[in-house]
Order: C-alpha cells, then structure tokens, then sequence
C-alpha cells in the first residue's frame, strides 16, 4: 500500500497554503485545468477507449463535458453567491442587543474522492467531484478507478502540470491506487469529507466507516437510482412508436451503463408502446460493456432476475460478438411488481430494463409509491391526463431528485439549476447535488464573525 | 410505550395535506402560534421556574426568544430566498442540447425532535428546531426533556391550539414522552430527519442510529462545545479588570448551563487578568442548576477535573445552599494542557472553566490546534496584536461556527447571519445552523423540474 501518511502530510500543508488564494487565483486555476484537458483530448479520447470499450463519440462528448465542469466551476466563482455571504448590523436597540454579524463560508478540508467506473472523464480523476473540491478551496486525494488506471493517471498528470504552471501547492492533487487507500483515507483524521459516484453496496460500505468515525465526517454518495418513467394511457395510445423508441435508446446509451438509465418503464393499459418495443429491440445496437468484470455481472444479474416466476422477456437484442451483452427488455405485471417488490426493485447495470403493465390509474400510483429514492424519474403525457390528477407528479417529487416531462433521464446538464441526486440509496445526502453550480456546497462550511475588526474579515465580508 | 406507529400515521396523513400549504398559509400559522406563547407568558415563565430553577429574568427573556423564533421564521418565508430557486432556459444551440431545469426545494419530511434540558422554551419543543421544521412544511415528532415536562406540555398545547384555529392538520405536531419512544422514532421509516441538541453522548448515539438505518437520514445534532476564548498578551496588559469581570459572567450566566459557555480562557503571560479572577470570583453569586441530576453530574465532573494532577483550584465561589454549585475557576499551564489534552480537554457543563496559562505566543497557537470543533471561539485583543499575525484567527475559523472579538459567546442572536454549529462534535453536520435564517434549510431538499409544463409547476417556479 501506498504511505498514506506522508501523502495526507502534503495535503495538509496545501490546504492551509490553498487557504490563502483568492478567487482570482482559483479561477486561473481551473481554467488552466479545463484548457489542459481539452488539449489533450486527441490523446485521452484513445486511451480511455481502450481501456473502457465506450465510442469514440460518446468519449469525445465526455472530454467537452470534463473540461466544461471546470470552466462552469470558474464561473461559479466569478458569479460567487456560492459564498453565502450574509451581514447583519449591529442593532443596540434591541433587547438583548444583536452584535455585528458576517457571515460567509470557508473551506471544509482536503476531500476525498472515489472516481466512477462508467464515466472516466465526467465522474473520474479529473471530473465533477475534484472540479467542485478545488473550486470550493480544498485539496483533493483521488482513488483512481480500476477500470481506467492509465486514463486515471494521464488526466491526473494533466491537472498536475495546470497545477505546477500557476505555483499550486504540490500536495492540492493526490492519487492513490490501491483499494486499501482508498479506505484509509475515508478514515484519515486529515479527511474533511469524501465524494463517491458507484454502487449502492460499495457506497454504503464507505458511508459506514465515514459515520462511524470518532469525528463523522459529510459523506456525499451518488448511489443511482431506478429512475422509473411513467406513460400515461393516453400518451400510450398518441404516440407509441415516439415513446418505445426513445425508452430503447435511453437505456441503451453507454451500454445502459448509467446512473439515469431508465429502468423501469411503466405502462397503463399501454400495449401499444409493449408492441412496439418488441418491435424496435432488434434494430438497437449494444456496444461491449466497460469491461469483463462488469459484463460477467450484468449477464448475472439478467439472469437473476429472469428467474424470478413472475418476469416474462418481453424481446431481446442480437450479441454481435462474446464481448457484447444485448439490450434486454423484461415484463411484468403491475400486480406482481407490487406483490413482490423486495426481489423487483433491483438495478440491474446494463443494457437491461423493465416495462410494468398496469390494468389501472391505482396500480400505477401504487407502483410510483413502491419506489424508494431515485436520481430522476418522468411522465409521458400532457398536463390534462387523467393519472396527473390523481396526484402522479407528488408521488414522483417525493422519491426523486429530477422530475422529467416528455424526456429521457439520461444526460445530465453542468449547468446552474441542475439537481443530481435524491432520496436514499439515490444520495447517501438527499439535500445535495454531484453536477451543477451548487455542487461546490458540499465543500463549503458557514463561519460568522462576531464583531471583527475589517482589516481581519475575509476579503467577500469587508 | 406510546403507541408511535398510530403517531406516525396521523403525522403521514398530515405531511400529504400540509405540502399542499401556501407560504402565506404557514406564514399565517407561525404568525399565530408567536402570538399565543407571548399570551401565554405569564403561565410559562413560573410552570418553567418551577421544573428548571431558571430566574423569572431569564425565563421572561426566553419566552420572548422563542416567540421571536417563529416570527423570524415567518419573515424568512416573506422574504424567500429559502426556496433556493434557480432557472435555466433551455438552449438548444448548445451541444449537448440543454432542457429547460426549475430547481425549488420541497419539504424533506416529518422531522423527529429532541428538546434540550437547558432552555426549555428557545431550544424546547416549541423552540428554533420545531420552529424551522413547520415553517419548512414539515411535520414534527417532538420528545419533550423530563426535565421540564409539564411546561413541554404546556407549550405542546399551546401550538396545537394555534394550529386548530387555522385548521392545520391534525398530526402536524406530535409529542412523545418515552425515553423508547424517542429512540423508535429516530429508527421509523417515516421520519425523514432529525434534530437534538444535548450531549455529546447522548447525540452520538442517536446519530449512530440515524446513520445505521437501512435508508440513513439527516441528523442534525448540536452538542455544544468548549468555546475556548483567547486573550492577547496586549489585552491582558491593558483590559485585566474588564476581560476578567465580563469572562466571569459569562460562564456564570444561567449557571453556567450554556452550550456556548466559555469553558477555556487561554492567557499569554496574562497574570494580571488572572489574579483579577480570584479577586472577583467572590462576587459571583451562582443560581441552583436546572435539577438534582444535573447538579450532581456537574459536582462529579468538576471533581474529576480537579483530580488530575497538573490542574489547580485558581478561584471558587460559595454556596449558599446545598442546591447551588459554586462558580469554579481552575487552571492549569499551557504546556501541562498540551502534554494531556485527553483529559484536559473536557466540557464540565455548569459553572466550571479553565484559565490556561501560557508562556509564550506559540504555546497558544499550539493549545488553539489541540482543540477540536467547537460552537464558538473568540478573541481579546486588538487586529495589531502579535498573536494576530501569527495566525491564531485562522486556527479558530478552522476550529469553529463563530468567532467573536472582544465579547463573549454566551447570547445566540436569532437573526440572518447567525451561525450557531460547527465541527464535530460541536455538530454532527457542520454545513448546517440550528438557530438563525438558514436554519430552515435543514429540512428541505432540491428538486430539478426538466421541461415541466407550467401549470403543474410550485408557484415559485412558474
């Protein structure tokens, strides 16, 4: 194992130097970043191809996106509400009187930071998590991800050189590789807070040892999510052909290998959309997963929940070679999904998802209360429908972090208003967002001073 | 054992119909049960006198505090901002295409409450916490203190009776009374946070509940802290009498039963405003502490401290009867705190503090990092002084919520810049206030609306 010790001595001794920079510096910062890697996407795009299987287009678009995350970062701080800045006078006529107050918010510490397997760029060394830590004032230590260890380590190499270019701290970006460090550090009494994108058991495992710390420290896990999307029977009669196709493409990008993938699709009285699934599935073409560890257990999982009695396979795609696992559509009945929800509830990671067929308004209203806390979830159909106003949307607010109207889950925008996260196991923190301007949040802990002198406030407080 | 699922029934059916309020509704309510605590004033301040020994100056205050709560809460609806709405356009020249987001928050859920012992109106089952949690659009579950059960009940009948008058529902306020009842709610699968203000072991062990449930949920544990105060060599120099007289009065102020009491006054060759301690700690004239239990924790501790063999009596006031304990003054060196700061460290709740002794202006920067998260810190001194530049002031905003200069900790104003949390174990979540504006948004969680229709759309969004 790496010594992590002497890793998390530089982290500290950045930390407290990284203190000192004012936003100016940091916006350098992450712009110099965000050119880095767009300079290098010619040799980034083939690396993590080669070690992920994902296309050429789609690793493209994710370096865009990599770099995007830190230019929206630098504007973030340009904007800079994200400090929180409030200021009450002091008010001597009050009983008891109100002293001076400044509020604003400071640097929670050196974060940690686990990389996603599905998306090397977006969620890996150099994406959303590190680009919201640095913004935020905090140096970061990075357990790279297995699936992408050469593209981990190039991108590392590139906010290193940014870094070096404009005087950084040497100890702002560290890396560690082995599995061990990774949870060593969710331990390390120099760790202020730890950011995850992956699984549920994998999450869940990191949250624990982070609460049960002598100092519990915030946890911010993107867990996934379900993302159940809702056809109301008159969507289901207008526009069948519109719906199926965009259910099958939606699940089918990246090799299903989203956290929004739709997962389960939920019909009532819709068997014109079911029909023309059957009929769509074979012309969608899978590309191989991201590897042969998470194939093998996408192929266990189908499986698995082909067993179930109750599941029918509504159709199936064509593997093109042993590499590829074939987009997957099961069946099942309203009835049986809620009268069997502990074994039905289950993200399978993949090209594979579920279409409910509900006989009733009820069953599908049931069906959105059954779910427990999702990243994002939808409707297909207009604002006068008659599930709408049995109360389709609150169920759907209530579980979820994303409400979506005539969409697909899948693309998540960088932008100002967006929300990626939701109820438990979608977010180990539902009040949070992964992607977005108030990402940098997470990272950011309120102080107020107490009558201070202005020569001694913070430069936003002055 | 209360019957909680029956409770926890009405409080569900409650949550449904109070997300439906307008902001103008629960402005109203909050309004409403403002105006009946101050009506009732005259029967709350001796019920409480008589469970808490709190003077009738104190609890006149407090009683004003925790209507004034409610009343903030509802300028901080008026006001807005705590819906935390954000909006993009949608932009279809961008690549990827980006959809139109409306980001609000929504209420989180029915919030299980945990009163404190020590201010049984402001941090009581009427108080900030309760106060936040309705005006967020939250259903309460509140475990009243034993040790002021009949004025929680009071207070409890109080807000009930305001809510009927309006026609809130009927389990939007709850009140249990069990020790079991209190733990089995932190643990129902209906309660979507939690808040506690109280010790450290006590928090902590509902927080490792929270945290262990299959789905974890917000705990938002306040649990008080050391509030260690430094006074410059400068200071003590120039202000001995002052800065003595006014330190006094703030460990003593309610018997020294304060979570921000000031337990640790650090001197830099500072013997001056030492000796002036044990010139006018006779003086002090102590209340009896809140009751036996508490009186009798306090006496242990203090004896426990005052076992350890580099601390010394510095100064001790008398008892004027068996129910009182005596302000007590010890101290003990800077380097003999160092060299034990297991033990040294300690919070003694009640009229107990601790002068520290140092030699130099490093020692005190050392004793300022040996500290951990604390609600509050402060310093005496002026912006020229040595230890300034030395950097003590950014150890302390490291260390905790709020930094005072040249006042006291004691007195939490309840206003927009408050901040009243901090690093663990000051909070179990340093992100979050329990008093002032930002307390509310505790109980909120975000939501993204992509490409809704208008008219199903939070009015705050259309």
């Amino acid at each position: 194992m790496q010594d992590l010790n002497s890793v998390m001595a530089k982290a500290v001794t950045a930390r407290e130097s990284f203190r000192k920079w004012d936003a100016f510096q940091i916006i350098a910062l992450l712009e110099a970043i965000a050119h880095k890697l767009d300079g290098a996407a010619s040799e980034l795009i083939p690396l993590a191809g080669s070690e992920t299987n994902l296309t050429e287009v789609r690793l493209t678009g994710e370096v865009g996106r990599m770099s995007g995350q830190w230019r929206h970062m630098a504007a973030v701080l340009k904007k800079g509400d994200y400090l929180g800045t409030v200021i009450d006078s002091a008010d001597p006529t009050l009983q008891p009187p109100r002293p001076e107050l400044r509020k604003t918010t400071v640097p929670l510490g050196i974060v940690g930071i686990f990389g996603a397997s599905n998306f090397p760029f977006a969620f890996g060394v150099g994406g959303c998590d590190t680009a919201a830590a640095i913004a935020a004032g905090c140096p970061v230590i990075i357990k790279a991800h297995p699936g992408h260890i050469e593209t981990s380590r190039k991108v590392f190499a590139l906010m290193q050189a940014a870094a070096k270019s404009l005087s950084a701290p040497e100890g702002l970006f560290n890396l560690v590789e082995d599995f061990e460090a990774g949870v060593e550090f969710v331990k390390h009494k120099d760790v202020s807070a730890v950011a995850f994108t992956g699984s549920t058991p994998g999450g869940r495992a990191l949250f624990d040892i982070a609460q049960s710390r002598k100092d519990p420290i915030p946890f911010y896990g993107e867990l996934g999510g379900l993302n159940p999307i809702f056809v109301t029977e008159e969507a289901s009669a207008k526009n069948a052909t519109t719906i199926a196709q965009g259910f099958l493409d939606s699940v089918n990008l990246g090799a299903g290998q989203f956290c929004t993938k739709p997962g389960y699709l939920i019909l009532v009285n819709g068997d014109l959309v079911r029909n023309e699934i059957v009929n769509l599935v074979p012309n969608v073409a899978t590309h191989a997963m991201l590897n042969e560890k998470i194939r093998a257990a996408h192929d266990l999982n189908r499986s698995a929940y082909a067993g179930l009695p109750f599941v029918k396979l509504l159709a199936q795609g064509v593997a093109t070679s042993d590499a590829i696992e074939p987009i997957t559509i099961f069946e099942i009945s309203g009835a049986d999904l809620l009268a069997n929800q502990e074994v039905t509830l289950k993200e399978v990671f993949g090209p594979t998802a579920v279409v409910v067929n509900c006989q009733s308004n009820d069953e599908a209203l049931a069906i959105a209360n059954a779910f427990h806390g999702t990243l994002a979830s939808g409707i297909h159909g207009e604002a006068s429908d008659k599930i709408i106003s049995l109360g389709l949307l609150d169920i759907l607010v209530r579980i979820s972090g994303r409400v979506i109207w005539n969409s697909w889950p899948t693309g998540v925008a960088v932008t100002w208003a967006m929300h990626h996260g939701g109820p438990y196991p979608a977010s180990t923190n539902s009040l949070f967002t992964s992607v977005g301007a108030d990402s940098i949040k997470r990272f950011r802990r309120p102080v107020v001073f107490q009558n201070m002198p202005t020569e001694l406030l913070p430069t936003e407080l002055k």
